[in-house]
């Protein structure tokens, strides 16, 4: 059977596991599953991996994928460079030194290569969304967690073993109170301005636990409160881009991920904190700019992939 | 006349310039001068330019320079790519655009090039000092002020406008109390750990003015204010290396500068916060090493430019 240029991408989560069958940043068709990996926890490495290689061949057989050129996968985890060998995953401690790009490979008989979802999300944004045009780009995912991907000179900084970006984890308060992070600091900028701390915060202040898609809605009507914290997370966010600025020195950010849907309020809270926190030669010099690619940054990078 | 492999390397600094003639890392002799560029500020920008040019051409005049490949030139500024142009200096701030390479060449006839002075450092570590063998690099300069470079994959990392690692300007800091730092911002690194800060705080605390040196001397003589402040500069440089890290994924950092003299008290304090303030795959996997070249790092770095 003659090859097509269409290939497969899974964009993979914590929750939700998306596959789709894609031609030159086109989707053609696709398949979304609830996932949850926290059963995983429970399981041996071996059983792990099996689990995530069969859900994916499993999900694979609900597209036309006979004549693809092969399947692209983000994943949330470290990978080595561009080897597909997950090296570790946080949420998931056992799946360590994981083959998942061969041994897809070897049970798929196509090309299979994986690489760590938000720099997938940043190979995604450059090539068809947002940073288009950029050979330089930051790109920060602003969901239930906060990533980042890096690519300088059009080529992926993965770091020395694929843990490179963790944006997530930048320090944006240092003093005792500082809020604890799932990674076990304090301070870090995922615990003030991911979805899940943005929700917590209203929780703590406003006694209801909602979404933060609401307490956007709620700080749009009129709810100071809510507002306060959207505003706060734009300001904690917009500091941590200076650090991250005045290290890698790129002009353009872009970000993806639910809370893009804020981007009213938090957009001029990152810029006046961003720019207060710069060096003078970079003040006023950094676009910071909304992913426009809805939720398909991560799965149209994954699809480029394969190159 | 036949060429050696020697060429001239140049370390130009605020208050010194060094020329030596080098051989595959071996000094073969060498001149230096006191150089207040302060006086640059007073001069318009053509004035600065040919005070530079000037200087640097004099000082070859001491060395034996006929049958050299070329000049390597290390510069206390932001040099677009590997262009040699000077886009900006900040201390000197009329001398933007400044084709430093391409006009020296035009004067001395030889190959010229020029690049950031702590990324010479960084490529004099890798190529001669406590880097080597190591593809993957982050050095920081511990002097007067704090700068940093980035060897990834044995490419320098150079930034979008060449300003990338500005290390002494991570915050450590952000509450309102946090110290000035010469930037106009409040709570960087090179605020509480360069040998500037150190002299100051000592100066603040014990009312005495004296140098880093005499206050490491005194440390190890029993003075606990001057072992308390250089124990707080070794907590927050870890501190500013681990945010580094989370986005560099780099294992081994080399500090070279004035400050190496104070190893035995900074290093102890530098792992210790480094390794609570990282990610939890990270901790313990990160080696901090003072610089083996003295105060050669940078002009060795500077002889390496030409290739």
């Amino acid at each position: 059977m003659t090859k097509t240029n269409d290939v497969i991408a899974a964009d993979i989560g914590g929750t939700n596991i998306r596959l789709a069958r894609i031609c030159n940043g086109l989707i053609l068709e696709e398949v979304r599953y609830q996932a949850n990996f926290s059963i995983l926890r429970n399981m041996s490495k071996l059983e792990a991996e099996n689990h995530i290689l069969h859900t994916i061949e499993q999900a694979m057989q609900q597209l036309h994928h006979d004549n693809v050129q092969g399947l692209g996968i983000g994943f949330p985890g470290f990978f080595i460079g561009n080897s597909g060998v997950l090296a570790a995953s946080p949420n998931i401690p056992q799946l360590k030194n994981f083959a998942l790009a061969k041994k897809l490979s070897d049970i798929l008989h196509i090309p299979v290569t994986a690489q760590n979802d938000a720099l997938c999300a940043a190979i995604g944004e450059q090539a068809f969304g947002a940073g288009q045009g950029h050979k330089n780009l930051l790109h920060i995912t602003l969901g239930t967690g906060i990533g980042g991907g890096l690519i300088f000179n059009n080529t992926q900084y993965t770091g020395e073993s694929g843990m490179a970006m963790e944006f997530g984890h930048v320090q944006v308060a240092y003093e005792n109170q500082a809020r604890l992070c799932g990674c076990g600091n304090h301070g870090c900028v995922e615990a003030y301005a991911s979805a899940t701390a943005i929700a917590a915060r209203y929780k703590e202040l406003a006694g209801l636990e909602t979404s933060s898609k609401a307490i956007y809605q709620r700080a749009i009507d009129g709810d100071t409160q809510a507002a306060d914290i959207l505003e706060s997370a734009g300001v904690y966010l917009g500091i941590a881009i200076a650090q991250a600025i005045k290290l890698l020195d790129i002009r353009t950010v872009t970000i993806s991920g639910g809370l893009v849907g804020a981007w009213n309020i938090l957009h001029p809270n990152i810029m006046v904190s961003l720019n207060a926190n710069l060096i003078p030669p970079l003040k006023g010099k950094i676009s910071v700019i909304p992913s426009n690619l809805q939720d398909n940054a991560g799965i149209l990078g994954a699809s480029k992939l394969l190159g």
